[in-house]
């Protein structure tokens, strides 16, 4: 970054409106806290190149349970470059047989790429499962319920693209990893009450 | 409209320009087919007051069987003066007993407002169920998972506002209502195969 | 609330991204101060149910004089769980006779839902007065001038929706609760001179 | 544009993603009317150099009376290549001694350039009036309602930018030339009925 | 889709609000032209699953010349389900050596992911080049210009999200396959006037 | 200042929603720092008149060497009262036969007026080169490449209108004012090492 320096000096020199250029980035200052709109932005002297290069789908992400799904994901605070943006992505990989169960992105719509395998996906609101190969797509709109689950021999990974802050909700983990009352949770999804209890063990609920 | 056929008169003479005026709203024109940022507008000649007013949330609205809530809804469709103005809003009538099930929005923010009777809301990402009364608002947030109950020995009535397009993602519905194979939805939510297929009966899936 | 820290103490364990978990809503964190696109976010372990309800719409709010309406609003300084959503409401009650003067909302359009009573309303750009019922909506698109009558021998009670931060200016509060000079108002409104300084004496203008 | 043809061809010939190129502009295709984002897009093959161009500016306007300002104006109908890009000027002449009369933008923030002359400028909550002189720039926030007047010895020139469609309420007209009853404007605005009925003779309204 | 038919005429009989359904998706209806907010939506009727696949990417795309790069794209001209969702896609596959040229995308900030190979990429606004390996990432924040070229000894595979219309300006496309004179061209970038000649002849630019 | 103080308390006495009042406008605060959706708002009371008014474009601004342009802005860090209204605004003076090189916007559409002088202006992406007079307009899409030259015996001015952060490339400081290596430049750009190298030397880069 040497030479940012001297070329943010010659900007500087030529009095040139250096705000203009800030702006063409807002890297996340993360310790200040978010806001709506994103994170405010770091010091144009302190950003660096590495601010905008993400490593960490280059690997499995770490295990959600008890799906065994693996899940690394590069968000603004893991990746602050692409604080106020518009752009997210994560990765996903799961064994033969696993199940990315049924989930939804409350603030963003999800485009999802194949890396590897074959796998089953689909939004339940009246279209049907399909068959994903690799380098197949497919785009989940914003707040529609959808699942993948592995169709091969291998390990199915796939890429997803959203926006900023897509958010996630596993249906089971908001169904029952609560402490609403299982008869509550019963009355308001039609769901025997008993398989309601099975599953609020299952996830860790109570009630 | 008389009058305003002369203001128009009057800015046409003084050569005003028009277009400035006619933004100030865009009517829906139904029949020309909608865009993802509204309808056509009308041609501001056969724009009319009615058009900016809306009685059908006056009464009960239709039935929604199984769970036997009346619903009336203001979207662009029923009352054009909305389009491309970000705003909508339905009323949920619900005698006593009755539930609106876990439903989502995957398209906007809902704010609801207690017209009549009291009930139990809640949306169930780690947080309670609440007592609203006569009065009272709740905010739920988009593509969140929530639900009302009547908790009186009246009918509840809630007047729910959202912004233009909400969407309506009733949980038993996506899951239940659909021809998705029942060991699939079982698959993917973890419930039990018996208890999908019992629900697929009741909601008219088939699979 | 023990519940939810159980939750994201299990989401913690399994390495879940709790980033997308957090940005599901963004409470206010009302003392930092306000920005362009909303307040900073409350940290996710001091949000709280009560984040969002608000019970301050079920009561008859504080008097503007010298109109003698009832205000109460739900704006995100009262009802931080609004925040980043792009909501608000308020409630206006006014006696038989009362009027709501001609103001605009310079940030957001208007969805006036009738509580009770009967009033005449109407936007006076070219279109005219509609009288509405209890139970009857009214659109007033963002920054149009509008106005709303008691015709009724009750209080009527009027619920209005917007989006997060409508703003209101309230014509003769504008026009005549300023320190401008009489001449300049006169000469920019082309009112009576005369008439200006006995509006500015009403309204507490000066000038 | 014969050259242009040829480089669409190349574009054709590497088999190129012509959306993308195309998607760096949308010009409006005026006949087929308004949405709520913009007019739908000429096709590619009809845009030419020219509707980039606007050369409607550079003279004065036509006059509105009964304030005697020429207004020119660089809207989407006469200036089909701003569509969809969210930006429009127009150009304000104003005599000695004339004035632009309280008004506001519905649906856009203005940014004021003084091009000739002096003038006097305000929005009217709480902000005094300020002198401006060539050169220099002034700010009227969306939906406020402000004015200009000249005070030199010659005809004054601003330029307004503005969004897309920021809308003109001038608060005269929306006032007076209309045909609400006066005792109705008088109700609504605490004038006195006959100032309404001297404006609305005056404005050309009825009632 | 045969039950979707169903699930739909559920819906039509229970009297629900049909449009909040509609409107969790606005596929593509091609044919009748783009606006700046997208296409107009494809009647519900004529939506099936394949509006939300797309398998245009599991394969190398056409070449674009002369820089040997191919580039296959999912612009919603191809992938209809994406419409107003504001997400594309794009596959860019480059042999050993080969370089994509320099370029910036006016409508949307870039995310790129190395499905293959190693590559060197960077934007020149005062941040070095970086080497990236199978599974980084990469953001290029809107407009800015940026390369990437192959570091490795096999073809590199890279995938690009983006939003809706990202847009593509290549600059050696943009600065010599015009038909500007060559000495505007040398004027405007202070480029020798003999190299833009060469170039021009090279990218089949003429002037 | 002291009415508007005194408006405030009016509205205070009378308890009044102040938050809707003070949202009309959000003056920046910015020793606090910048964020994706702009600075923080002052408090009420620190805002004055003057946050709404800007003198710095009355005047020619400061010279970008080594195109001898005087460039003066009136963007956020100066004019504070534009913060959060999505506008800003720069003064560009260049003598006879001087060139704004090429350069984009990569965060907004510019819209050009010609407050003085002859110049030629163009996008180059495939339209030509045009000769603009004073007072005429015109507009360059966000993110594409256009320049300016003057084709008059005196100093052209112009007014840019654009976007709160408009950002601003210029294109030969982004490849050549760097440290990549001239061989990396030559690369990405096929221009000719040598006159890479040249320019380099021309614009303080090295490498």
């Amino acid at each position: 970054m040497a030479k940012a320096a001297t070329v943010l000096l010659l900007l500087a020199i030529v009095p040139f409106p250096s705000h203009a250029l800030n702006q063409d980035f807002c890297v996340a200052d993360l310790p200040r806290g978010d806001t709506p709109g994103g994170y405010p932005c770091k010091p144009q002297s302190a950003v660096t190149a590495d601010d905008f290069y993400y490593r960490g789908l280059a690997a499995t992400g770490p295990t959600i349970n008890p799906f065994n799904i693996g899940l690394s994901s590069a968000f603004v605070t893991r990746f602050p470059g692409v604080n106020g943006l518009g752009v997210s992505a994560a990765r996903i990989d799961f064994a033969p047989g696993c199940v990315v169960p049924l989930h939804s992105h409350p603030g963003g719509t999800e485009l999802l790429f194949v890396v590897e395998g074959t796998m089953a996906a689909g939004f339940i609101t009246s279209l049907n499962n399909k068959t994903l190969h690799k380098g197949d797509l497919m785009v989940f709109p914003q707040g529609l319920l959808h699942y993948q689950y592995n169709l091969g021999n291998d390990t199915a990974v796939a890429l997803s693209y959203s926006s900023a802050n897509p958010g996630l909700m596993i249906l089971d983990f908001a169904l029952f990893a609560n402490d609403l009352p299982s008869d509550v949770v019963s009355k308001v999804t039609v769901l025997d009450e008993l398989e309601v209890r099975k599953l609020k063990a299952l996830f860790g609920g109570s009630g």
